[in-house]
C-alpha cells in the first residue's frame, strides 16, 4: 500500500469557542465523502475511563489541584486514549480526528498552568511514539472572542471559569508550537464565519488525500 | 531547631496480606507515646482526588487498564497526596507515616506490570525533590503467605486479583529496591507474629527518635 494512502491521525486545537467540535462533523463528513472511515474521538475522554478522569478535569466543584497532577491525569486518560483506541483504528485504516491531543497539554497545562514545556515533553516521550498526529489543525482566534462564544453555549467548566490572562498564556503557547513545528500544524483564522473555516480546513486536509 | 529532631517522613512497603495496616496504626501509636505529632495515610488515595482515584484503579470491575495509564494515574495520586498534604505536615512538624509510596510503583508497575524501572524513575524525577522518605519498611513475605492472608480479609481487589507470578515479580522488585538503598530500607520478615513485626519496626524507627 502506498504511504500517501495510510490512515491519517489528525488533531484539532484551539481556545474554547474556537468551533472545534462543529468543525470536527464538518471534517468527518469530508473524510467520509472522500470514502475514508474515520474515528472522531476527543480528549480528555474517549474511553470509559477516559471520560470518568473527563469529569475530574473538568467538574467545575472539584476544587483546586495541583498543575503536575493535572497534567499526570490528562496523559494517563490520553495514554489510554492512544492504546485502546487511537493505534487499533489507524492499524484497521481508519482515519482518526481528535479533539484536542499533546499540544493541547503544552497549551493548557504547560502555558495556562505555567508548568513549562519540560515536564509535558518527558510525558510525551513515554507514549507510543508513532501515536503523533500527522497534521494538527490550530483553529485560532482571540481569547475574548472564543470565551464570549464559549459562556453563551453552557456553564463554564474547570478551564472556561480562568481568568483571560490564563487562556490568553494558552494561545501563546499554541501559537508558540505552531511556529516550532510548522510541517505538521496549519494554523486557521477561526474568528472568521463557519463556512470560510470549514473550507480552510478541506484545503489543509486535500493535501493528505 | 537540630536536624536529629526534624519530622520525619516514613514508608510501609510490603505485598498484600503484609499487615502493613495493622503495623502502621501501632507505629502511629508508638510515635504518639514519644510525643511525636503523626499523619497516617496512604496510597492511592490520601485525598479527596486521590481517594476517586484509588476507585479507578482497585475497583475489581473496572476492566483492563494499560499499564502506563496505571503507573500516570498513580503518579497523579501520588502527587496530589505529596503536595497537599505529605509536604505541608512535614513543615508543620509532624512526622508521616505512609500505607505504600513511590516504592510501590518500582515494585506493581514496575515490576508486576512488567514496565521496568526507567518510566517509574522519570516520573519520580517530577515529583518535588524534597518528597522521599527518610525509611522504607519492607513487611516481606512469601507471596503464598501474603495473598492467603489478604484472601481471608476481603473479597479480592485488581491487583490481589492477579496471579501468583504477578506478586512475585512484585516481591523481587521490593527486595530489589531494598539492595539498591541500604541506607533508607529495613526489610522485615512479616511471616513472623504481630508482636515480633511491631518490635522489628520500632526498633528500626527508634534510631530517628
Amino acid at each position: 500500500m502506498p504511504v500517501v494512502n495510510r490512515a491519517r491521525f489528525i488533531s484539532l486545537e484551539g481556545l474554547e469557542g474556537a468551533g472545534k467540535t462543529s468543525r470536527l462533523a464538518d471534517l468527518k463528513a469530508f473524510l467520509e465523502g472522500h470514502g475514508k472511515t474515520v474515528l472522531a474521538t476527543r480528549e480528555p475522554g474517549g474511553t470509559v475511563l477516559g471520560e470518568r478522569l473527563r469529569e475530574l478535569l473538568l467538574a467545575p466543584d472539584e476544587g483546586p489541584m495541583a498543575p503536575l497532577t493535572e497534567l499526570l491525569l490528562m496523559f494517563a486518560a490520553r495514554n489510554e486514549h492512544v492504546t485502546r483506541l487511537i493505534l487499533p483504528a489507524l492499524d484497521a485504516g481508519r482515519w482518526v480526528l481528535c479533539d484536542r491531543y499533546v499540544d493541547a497539554s503544552y497549551a493548557y497545562q504547560g502555558g495556562g498552568r505555567n508548568l513549562g514545556e519540560a515536564p509535558v515533553a518527558i510525558l510525551e516521550g513515554l507514549l507510543p511514539a508513532r501515536a503523533r498526529p500527522d497534521l494538527t489543525l490550530l483553529l485560532d482566534l482571540p481569547v475574548e472572542l472564543g470565551l464570549a462564544r464559549a459562556n453563551r453555549r453552557s456553564a463554564a467548566d474547570r478551564f472556561e471559569q480562568e481568568a483571560v490572562t490564563f487562556h490568553q498564556r494558552v494561545r501563546d503557547a499554541y501559537l508558540a508550537r505552531a511556529r516550532r513545528h510548522p510541517q505538521r500544524y496549519c494554523v486557521i483564522d477561526a474568528a472568521a464565519g463557519p463556512d470560510d473555516v470549514r473550507l480552510a480546513i478541506e484545503r489543509a486536509v486535500e493535501r493528505l488525500l
